[in-house]
């Protein structure tokens, strides 16, 4: 028997019947002998039906209030779960992000969290109750007020309740069969990943696969807490995350396997590209700029500074950040324009990032190269570059994106049925 | 200045519109130089359309799931409102039902109110904030789970803040004017009544006017409370339902009035007449009956004993009841016939209650003669008699009831202009 953690999101429970469908799958759990915690996010629409209503009123409503209103979207999903559950003849209890100890800072819109004290979730297991959590929501430490965690929070709400409960693992239940190794829409022929370590998985996300929010792999991986991504349509195995080889072997109850070079490519449309141009070559000037961005809480991605062109004194300076932050940024930047003194600065959202992930090119130095080489036979432009040990990115023209996207899942051997043999020799 | 404790209904706050003519109505408010209050129900159709998603689930959900399920609806209304004020440039906080310290029972769907500790509350009104506190809701003492109040449950709250805050003043805003002498729907020349008794208005209450919910004019009374209802739609004083004599000279600031004999006529279409026929008279058979009809859970209005036919035996004992009781209470009678040896049951939901009521009918005694003369005028038919000393109650046919409204509010100069020097020398 395992203690069990199942996050469901808005698009499982967004009416009746998938509310009843997702009740059915956890007494199935249940009825094989396992104690089940569930996460569950608000129904379908309901965020954005809120959010609605608050713009009706205002365009700058204050962050308390609107994470008291939208907190109320879960409190309707897990309640009806519940209800859902004791009508199949199962005994459920839901309780609210303050009820289920899940404390935070007070960053109302984007809280983070402090503390986990799911006492009242252990005693509703003890009596042998399904415990249904109302994600994406806490309360502050200080305060006492309600708090959301923003983007990916029932996520990290699912993760963080596995960790302090040690849970066994954490099922993370999507529209999809799992993590691919590349995105299916672009790469028809992209196969659903078995496993992958939570390091890859964390590169993954950082490159912009979106089917785990970074900050819940982050804590997976810091908890130690495997993660099973799995579709709520199916039973299949979906792709397990896992915090260490060592789990692999012991849920596998079978060889260790060698692991492969790839696990797979991402791709991100959400970032811009920013130039400043004509950057005094001196000391401290690119600490003056990140300065300014980062007083615009804007998240620098990658960053490319040019060799001073000789003999001029100035140089250019590129980086990428979401798209959502662009304004501030630009704003913030022409703002110290001439105290810094800077020539100019160039804006491009036409831009698309592609990344390689795999744990094995630590020790496979060919990677690089067959990476490149695809990308130059498929005709794409390189504009930036930056690596980790197991991660290349590259920015290119957004139209061209798609076409790197698919030379290089080929040139990994990734979509074909080779893939499964195609393993390096990393010796972990 | 005063404290002034507010509460809007759902169809105050059923859309954009409405909150921010809410929010606009609590700043002229403040603009007074008022400390505000405010509690506020979920927004229009919210609790409708939940009951319906749950209905939709299971037609039995545990209690403690639908209380978490239906409080979510203040949440809502209660930060759209606080961001509303916000948006025109006033500061306010809301708060649930919990934090605003609405300690109940833990009989959830009709959880009473045991203990009220408006700490934050306070402060916040110390910080020179509007306080929205969630109607209808609390937390229960034992268990600290989400509990509602059930009908009536939001002006419950708000009298009981008001109570416990010391409030000079509490506010029931409404869609109507204020209480009438009788339902203008049926008595067109009804007249607004500018000033109750709280005593008066229990018993308008428990007779069936809707306006304001039996339980929270017992609240008012009890805690000496001042009421005024009044409608949201305009600036007018409503009706003030006054705790005791002497809030009206504070009030008026002028001299004490004398009481008008009647303060208004109510009716009842909601209850259902159940005679038991052939009951062996003999000591004990009475409280068998009624000792059943209270396991069932009944709530019985009116009972009529008939005097024992000379030498049967036998009586017929008559009473009324909530006409959605009536089912339950049936069946529990009939499973209890053969013990308590009673020959039959006859059970009629075509009935109507009229009360009169008026604290100066105590010190009247011609006051049965004129109702009873009225109704007889008008042809209405006398099937049961209640009375109490400011009431006295009748049941006719429910074909009848409207003729017997009219006839009565006649009788007593309802109607007529010279309404407002019709007054009895009560000496109080």
């Amino acid at each position: 028997m395992s203690l069990i953690v199942q996050k469901f999101g808005g698009s499982s429970v967004s009416d009746a019947d998938g509310i009843k469908r997702v009740a059915q799958r956890i007494m199935d759990t249940r009825a094989q002998g396992h104690s089940v915690v569930v996460v569950v996010s608000a129904m379908g629409d309901t965020t954005d039906d809120l959010l609605d209503l608050a713009g009706q009123l205002t365009s700058d409503a204050p962050a308390r209030e609107m994470d008291m209103l939208l907190s109320s979207g879960e409190r309707i999903s897990m309640a009806l779960l519940a209800m859902a559950i004791d009508a199949i003849g199962g005994k459920a209890v839901s309780f609210t992000g303050s009820q289920a100890g899940m404390v935070t800072d007070a960053v109302h819109g984007k809280a983070r969290i402090i503390e986990v004290s799911p006492e009242r979730v252990r005693k509703a297991l003890d009596r042998d109750h399904v415990a249904i959590v109302a994600g994406f929501q806490g309360m502050s430490k200080e305060g006492r007020n309600v708090t959301t965690m923003g983007r990916g929070g029932s996520d990290t709400t699912a993760v963080a309740l596995a960790a302090a409960l040690n849970a066994d693992v954490c099922e993370i239940y999507t529209d999809v069969d799992g993590v691919y190794t590349a995105d299916p829409r672009i790469v028809p022929s992209a196969k659903k990943i078995d496993e992958i370590s939570s390091e890859e998985m964390l590169e993954m996300a950082a490159s912009g696969a979106k089917i785990l929010h970074l900050r819940c792999v982050e804590y997976a991986r810091r908890f130690g807490v495997p993660l099973h991504v799995r579709s709520s349509f199916s039973t299949n195995e979906g792709t397990w995350v896992l915090p260490s080889p060592d789990d692999k072997i012991k849920i596998q109850e079978g060889e260790p396997l060698e692991q492969p070079i790839i696990s797979g490519v991402a791709h991100d449309r959400s970032e811009a590209k920013v130039t400043i141009v004509g950057v005094p070559d001196i000391p401290g000037k690119a600490a003056d700029i990140f300065g300014v961005i980062a007083g615009a809480n804007s998240n620098i991605d990658m960053i490319v500074q040019n060799v001073s062109t000789a003999g001029s004194g100035k140089t250019d300076i590129s980086f990428t950040l979401p798209i959502v932050e662009g304004k501030d940024a630009l704003a913030a930047l022409r703002e110290n324009q001439e105290r810094i003194g800077f020539e100019g600065v160039e804006y491009n959202e036409q831009i698309g990032k592609l990344s390689l992930i795999g744990a094995g090119m630590r020790s496979n130095p060919g990677v690089s190269y067959r990476f490149f080489e695809a990308l130059s036979a498929a005709g794409v432009n390189v504009d930036m570059i930056s690596t980790s040990e197991i991660r290349i990115s590259i920015v290119t023209d957004a139209d061209k994106l798609d076409a790197a996207v698919k030379a290089v899942h080929t040139a990994f051997d990734l979509d074909s049925d080779a893939a499964a043999t195609v393993y390096g020799g990393t010796g972990r």
